[in-house]
């Protein structure tokens, strides 16, 4: 089974080196703080919507290595035998904190964070960048291609051109999460329960001696869920005048509607206004119009504002893939070490200024206006900072200081929840169908110049003034 | 095992109602030939390499139905029982060409052939799509980016940005295949020998109270691997004199030589100069300069354009995602349908004219020079002719017809050898490494005008007078 599989080898090798590393040294028993965030979201957009925790609460679950792994290893020649007994035995006993999936998050709060044992904590840094950069890339262009629907369905047809077999499957349940209504991808039906549905490819008509024979007996076959693909040779001048044919001829002695067409090439605007006008005017004005053929929010916004007559869409390659910018940058950093209780704050420095990270064991919380219930920003804390709800707060852009903005009337609400503790789940994984709920909720928190897809306004994540303080100190000594 | 996954739901849910349709109907039982081609080269390169046979032929021998599978698929209700019997007992029976991975390919050649009862051959549409596009896509991609460093090393890093498991375990096969020197991936090592690395993070150096101290500690524990990381905070103030005070102080009282450092962010140009100088002087002239940092094909030759002085790349998200054009747009028609062993041929035509197919179950041959070795053309026939290789051969282009080029001495070469005959795997598959050395032998077949980034020559693939013919038949029929 997919869900059952075992991931702990798919990590790089330095952590591994690393790990042995920390074992031979007095480093093993440290305690590391891992922050999983991000730098900036991609295609230009004003939010990102996290995904795929669920995957890395199995990842950990079945993390061991078998004999072979310890094998394959040992042929390294470089490991120690005492850190091959270590792995034997390895189990991740630390503790993980995470924002749920479906939340909309923002350039360098953490999603997650680790605090464990150094190997350990180094340990599943791969895994856990790679499962949430694919499904918080994947959610997130499929929140904007559904926004650019504007109330159309969208239908995630993209398994063909995804990146490997889990690219499809999890693509399909990112995108669901997203928004989407469903996947022509059957497994992921089948595992995670995204809705999977399908009727024609083009080998189907061109099967058949004529198009309007292989219309009629797809028509006897499905009476009830009748879409015909109608571009193999013709849209208007063969392909809806034989559906319409067919409908007529095989449904309507049946007493049946039909769903739908299907267009997949040409000029989609053009094509749907025309089939639109056929179909009508044949007394299929219940007939939807399914386009497909290299959309994206760009096309679908396009399409929509020419007029197009089209109900639902289908989005393969540039959703599967999130060809426009396929990459979510998440990253994986210390942020403090713990010995005998201390904790310890950690910066990485860098010629980039972008890369600077925010040090230390870190609480977020997300700060509503009571008034309009929207998030107004982003509050990074260290990690025993009690916001007092009792009094205005002031938050301050961490560059440019003196941008000052005080709230009143508030909710902070903490972002990150505890999902293991001392290696052990405490955390009750939401079904996908909650999530995705819980997505459209929260992306209506958001403000309409958050959610735009041009020159989005840039949503606030701020320190507070303790967690700012310690960070100048840390770039002030280590620049000294 | 990864390796033994059984992907058979792993497919659209159109393969099925076709497949319940074909076999409600008179359909099921006659055979269909299928085509794997794509239509451009990404990036709009000149040639790619066609990889992921070896994964289609695992997923072709592991297909079957599960009793979960057959139930889930009842619960959709529209599927009838005699058709999720023949589910139940469902193994692929056909036959399976196709050109051996590593082999350089160009657009609408059959990359793989599939004769096999209709649903059979329908079913399988999805994962060879997702196998081939996938790893062609990633050793394409790699292939560029190895012809830009010139000679130097490229390693694989980017399993954290990979889209989901498979896209980094087998997208790190795949960059071995088109030239890659190695990865960070440890499972891929495991699985399939594609030889891992790894040194350390930056987390290494953050985790101790100096980076001369974190670089010491390495020193220590790999002093015959030593790779040390430079720019946790400042790369020539801190970064570099460290590594050389740690070198000094801990390997040469071992008698050791440092392999590397690694540079990854910055101005990789200037760093890298001023840190081999600083290098140099200080007598470590054999440590290596390894870059890292969102490099590509792109960047590389910029920054060697520039001088800079880099031994090894390690190239992530670009290379793992194929970032610039992260889709390999491979498609799977119908080309024929045989009936009492009669073959007839299938095209699809569209209002975009790039979509007409070419019709036919075919043959591909490779024209080589016997002259100069290099590949002059491929050749697509019907798999009923032969080349009359005592006589010279005339080729024309398929769209400007008097456009025509003569070959005398020439060699014309099969590219699809037999996979499966009669469900029964025919083929030995090569090794990795046997696949990688093939893939560098092939290349060097081809022009420079044809491996060039920029606007490269246009590598031609013709078709036979007869197929010609048949085509033109098939579009007049249609069109009338």
């Amino acid at each position: 089974m997919f869900t059952e599989q075992n991931y702990t080898m798919l990590c790089d090798f330095y952590q591994l080196t690393m790990g042995n590393g920390y074992f031979m040294t007095e480093y093993a028993d440290k305690t590391a703080y891992f922050d999983l965030f991000f730098r900036r979201v991609p295609d230009n957009g004003g939010y990102a919507v996290c995904a795929g925790l669920e995957q890395v609460v199995e990842y950990i679950e079945n993390l061991r290595f078998d004999g072979d792994d310890i094998d394959f290893l040992r042929g390294k020649g470089i490991f120690s035998e005492s850190f091959l007994d270590y792995l034997r035995n390895f189990r991740f006993e630390g503790d993980v904190f995470a924002v749920p999936e479906g939340t909309p998050v923002f350039p360098y709060e953490p999603i997650i964070t680790v605090r464990a044992p150094a190997i350990q904590a180094q340990l599943i840094e791969t895994m856990l960048l790679l499962l949430i950069n694919h499904q918080s890339l994947i959610a997130t262009k499929a929140s904007r291609i559904v926004r650019a629907a504007n109330g159309r369905a969208i239908s995630e047809f993209g398994s063909r051109r995804a990146q490997g077999a889990s690219g499809a499957i999890l693509g399909a349940r990112a995108a669901y999460i997203g928004g989407c209504a469903g996947t022509a991808c059957v497994i992921s039906d089948k595992l995670y329960g995204v809705p999977a549905t399908g009727t024609m490819a083009h080998s189907w008509v061109q099967m058949y001696d004529s198009e309007l024979e292989a219309f009629k007996k797809y028509c006897e076959v499905y009476p009830d869920s009748t879409t015909l693909l109608v571009d193999t040779y013709n849209v208007l001048k063969s392909g809806v005048p034989n559906a319409i044919k067919a409908f007529d001829e095989v449904l309507k002695p049946l007493g049946k509607r039909p769903k739908g067409i299907r267009l997949d090439s040409g000029d989609i605007a053009y094509l749907s206004i025309e089939a639109r006008k056929m179909l009508d005017e044949a007394g299929y004005a219940d007939c939807k119009i399914v386009a497909s053929n290299s959309l994206d929010e760009y096309i679908i916004t396009d399409l929509l504002s020419q007029g197009a007559k089209i109900d639902l869409f289908g989005v393969g390659e540039r959703l599967i893939t999130a060809s426009s910018e396929p990459v979510f940058g998440g990253v994986y950093k210390l942020c403090a070490v713990e010995e005998n209780s201390e904790i310890t704050p950690k910066i990485k420095i860098s010629e980039n200024v972008a890369k600077i990270t925010n040090p230390h064991f870190k609480k977020v919380y997300r700060i509503f206006d009571n008034k309009t219930g929207k998030a107004e920003a982003d509050l990074l804390c260290v990690y025993d900072e009690e916001i007092d709800r009792t009094k205005p707060i002031e938050l301050f852009d961490p560059n440019y200081t003196w941008k000052r903005k005080t709230f009143s009337d508030f909710t902070a609400k903490e972002l990150q929840v505890p999902i293991f503790k001392n290696g052990k789940l405490v955390y009750k994984l939401p079904k996908l169908d909650e999530i995705r709920s819980y997505c459209t909720e929260q992306l209506k928190t958001l403000w309409e110049s958050v959610l735009r897809f041009e020159n989005p306004h840039n949503y606030y994540v701020d320190l507070s003034q303790k967690l700012w303080d310690i960070k100048q100190d840390l770039l002030n000594q280590k620049n000294r």
